[in-house]
């Protein structure tokens, strides 16, 4: 890794840590997320790095009071704790982080009526037309109001950390909280190098026509004020490119990957996520994902009462539309009419974290998700035996312990930004297990000729994918598990993260 | 126009010319639409032409069995009629037509179950991708007994006729029903010039991919056999071009408009297509649209009790989703809300024509049509006054009427290939009449300059632009409405087929 000078500025929605008032004073707890880790790991390498955050609790807000809008440095190792940063103590590495408190009202219409569901609706292609959505001066007011004034809060946040740092700074912006902001920074820092990662899907050109002008051109150009925008694969790099040559008739380089806009060179690449590798090999040898094995081991597999091998199907998700849960189940259920031979011995185990319920697309989903559930399990279920056993929970101890068990593993998503749950899967599977991946889904990308593809919307095909998973012959899914596997470990989180900041430092103007 | 000397030999599912048994014998009806008269316009310059259709009645299938499966002469002036192609008799223009009967069966699950709503579904963007479309082993069958095997039966019979002009034609195929036809005649006669026009909206590559690879592949590969392959606007042939690129990874000339396949150059073009101005100037001047343009006068036009102008506002479609009826209907319960001083005074008159009643997501639009009027009439109607006069029917006599004393018409379509109502309003309104026209409406690209655009799920935007229309100063209105029907006049559908064949004369190969 190239010595990297310059500062880094980093800007995500969900900072590296939170607080909490307690009746015995402030504790801090470190934010799940492979973004801290890779961040911690590169931190080593970095002589000044920032991370600004909105404030999530209330005692993140007196934090940043007490530091009068001021960084706060955090110690992560052993325990989360802020340390004096003019101290001469040796604490490891730190990371300053600075919370930006935002107005109630202004946060609900930025974060609950535009960023979710409007833009993540969009981006992973959820509206049937016909009727939503639809746009309101209630809508207008929400963009103005509440999109458009955070991110200028958050753009003026990022700025007053470049220049207090003399203006010059590689700036790493994160997710569709904040199209806007790169243009903002740029205005106020020309000096500055600038990116953008998005984590969701970027869509093609017309499924952002579902956006009115006035929104998608200024997010489209608040994007083009970066010198880099990232995604995930190259497929949302290239439907990028796509958008600012039909939707605002940008000259565009496709094969380079470059738009030429207001005399500047901006580029799209991409650098698929992953996940941390050692902290996920450190739970899955733990006393607690080791009690759920156990436990799963004991309720779903083993033999049946004829002395067949029973197996284990799972999914582990967030109950979202875009997770394909529904015709998750559908698939399933015609597997077991069209093969009856499976009905007693195959279990589908779906661990679903129940997700945004105050949207009523969400509440409606899980409807359905319970709807079909109860279905399946009404026309399959025998004595002693229930096809689909779904737990609606939040556990990753359990969550590591079902991929480690499991023999066919469901990623069937209608369009994913990356979908970790599949790289975490491959990486603690010890049973051979087979991963049914969503050719939608931007893990594909890298893991696609280590997996069975599914059409995530063709449940013929996702039930012909579950029998063949389930037959396929050991040697075969012991290479594809394997092959996969490594794949994750080669690319991991932290390299990730690395790679970008130093193509970003490669390529600072002089 | 050069002289054309080769054959031209077309395919569309519905025919020019449809037969009737009565008591009395059979009669022949001329079909509506421009497809017809540009055709007749065009015979004259052609010495050979052939046109292959379904035959849509039982007496259309006893005529094609009474030929033999050859093809019908027919003349349509004064009156439609079988002649015989070997009398002297000077019975003006005629024109060939082949009728293919298709097995009951197969046609349902060509027409019904793919083709609508399938392929219309996907092509207009009106899936919520949440829960369907859902792909079962009973769309896999209905694609390959019924889409697959109906174009082979019409690529067979367009073959023949190619192969009985010694295999030298220029072939004209249309539309949606037909995608894999193109290559099918390729392979039989590699002579042969062979276009496809899509008359309805071709999306982005990522709204495809809700089709499996298995149906969107051919589909494409099918397009890809001709040697040109055409759509009304720029936009969907951009998109076509970006589907070979990254659904097929094939080599593409964006701005030469070429994708390279199998050693052949296929060019996307667009040849916007338009109305018969002739037949509907003609209809405009009679009688029955005289009656009821005085009896519209009559009801909503004139001046209110305070002495207020009275105006209308109209819209005139099939009640199809993609028509985005309900929207506009929120859209004007918007404007009478928030301008008060418009109601009593300002009717929205919608002829409405029910359609595909049999598709659930059909009926289902109609029901929240009929609720969201329902609502608006409740909200705002006063004692003798209704806001929305909706009528379900099919009347072009009334359309026509409706056009005339228009002073706003709403085409506010979610997705439309052209939407030829808005090119018949703006040539038949004689009160200055303001268009408010769809970004997404494939007309928006020749009379946006001359419309109000408005954004289709922006409901606040178009009651804002129903207000403008009906503030807007007189000498505007009467600029932007003759402009309109001169672009209109300046390029009438006879010319869009006659454009396409020269094109097509002009690159065959040597």
């Amino acid at each position: 890794m190239p010595p990297i000078d310059l500062p880094v500025v980093l800007l995500s929605h969900r900072g590296p840590a939170s607080f909490q008032r307690t009746p015995s004073g402030v504790t801090v707890k470190r934010s799940a997320g492979g973004l801290v880790t890779a961040l911690m790991g590169l931190a080593e390498h970095l002589d000044d790095a920032v991370w600004v955050c909105a404030a999530a609790t209330k005692a993140d807000a007196v934090v940043a009071t007490e530091h009068e809008g001021h960084s706060v440095e955090i110690a992560f190792d052993p325990e989360p704790q802020i340390v004096d940063a003019d101290s001469d103590d040796d604490v490891g590495p730190t990371i300053s982080v600075r919370y930006v408190e935002v107005d109630a009202e202004r946060h609900e219409a930025f974060y609950t009526q535009i960023a979710n569901p409007l833009l993540w609706f969009v981006q992973h292609g959820l509206y049937g037309l016909s009727t939503a959505p639809t746009f309101t001066a209630e809508t207008r007011r929400a963009y103005d109001e509440g999109y458009v004034s955070v991110n200028e809060q958050f753009a003026d946040a990022v700025a007053e950390e470049v220049e207090a740092r003399g203006g010059r700074a590689l700036v790493l912006l994160q997710d569709y909280h904040f199209y806007l902001v790169g243009e903002l920074v740029r205005r106020r820092c020309p000096e500055a190098v600038i990116s953008h990662f998005v984590h969701i899907p970027w869509p093609s050109p017309d499924e952002w026509r579902v956006l009115p002008p006035a929104m998608r051109e200024p997010l489209l150009r608040g994007l083009l004020g970066c010198d880099v925008v990232a995604f995930h694969t190259r497929r949302f790099a290239r439907n990028f490119l796509a958008c600012a040559r039909e939707l605002l008739d940008l000259p565009v380089d496709m094969e380079a990957g470059i738009v030429e806009v207001d005399g500047r060179r901006v580029a799209a690449r991409h650098y698929p996520v992953s996940v941390d590798v050692d902290a996920l090999e450190k739970l899955a040898v733990s006393e607690e994902v080791a009690r759920h094995r156990v436990a799963l081991t004991a309720q779903h597999l083993g033999q049946d009462a004829d002395g067949h091998d029973k197996a284990l199907i799972i999914r582990v998700d967030r109950t979202d539309p875009s997770k394909n849960i529904v015709r998750g189940f559908q698939a399933f259920d015609l597997a077991l009419t069209q093969h009856p031979e499976l009905v007693g011995r195959v279990t589908f185990l779906a661990s679903l974290m129940p997700s945004r319920t105050d949207v009523p697309e969400y509440g409606d989903y899980l409807a359905a998700v319970g709807g079909i559930v109860a279905e399946v399990n009404a026309r399959h279920g025998t004595g002693g035996w229930q096809p689909i056993d779904m737990r609606l929970q939040e556990d990753l101890a359990f969550a590591v312990a079902a991929y480690q068990v499991a023999d066919v593993l469901v990623v069937n998503s209608v369009n994913d930004g990356m979908n970790l749950v599949a790289k975490e899967a491959v990486l603690a599977n010890v049973r051979d297990g087979v991963l049914l991946l969503s050719e939608n889904a931007g893990a594909h990308e890298e893991l696609g000729d280590f997996a069975l593809t599914v059409h995530p919307f063709d449940i013929q095909q996702q039930a012909e994918a579950i029998v063949e998973a389930l037959g396929m012959d050991v040697e075969v899914r012991r290479g594809m598990l394997a092959g996969a596997a490594q794949a994750v470990r080669d690319y991991d989180v932290e390299r990730w993260l690395r790679r970008q900041v130093e193509d970003l430092w490669l390529s600072r103007r002089r």
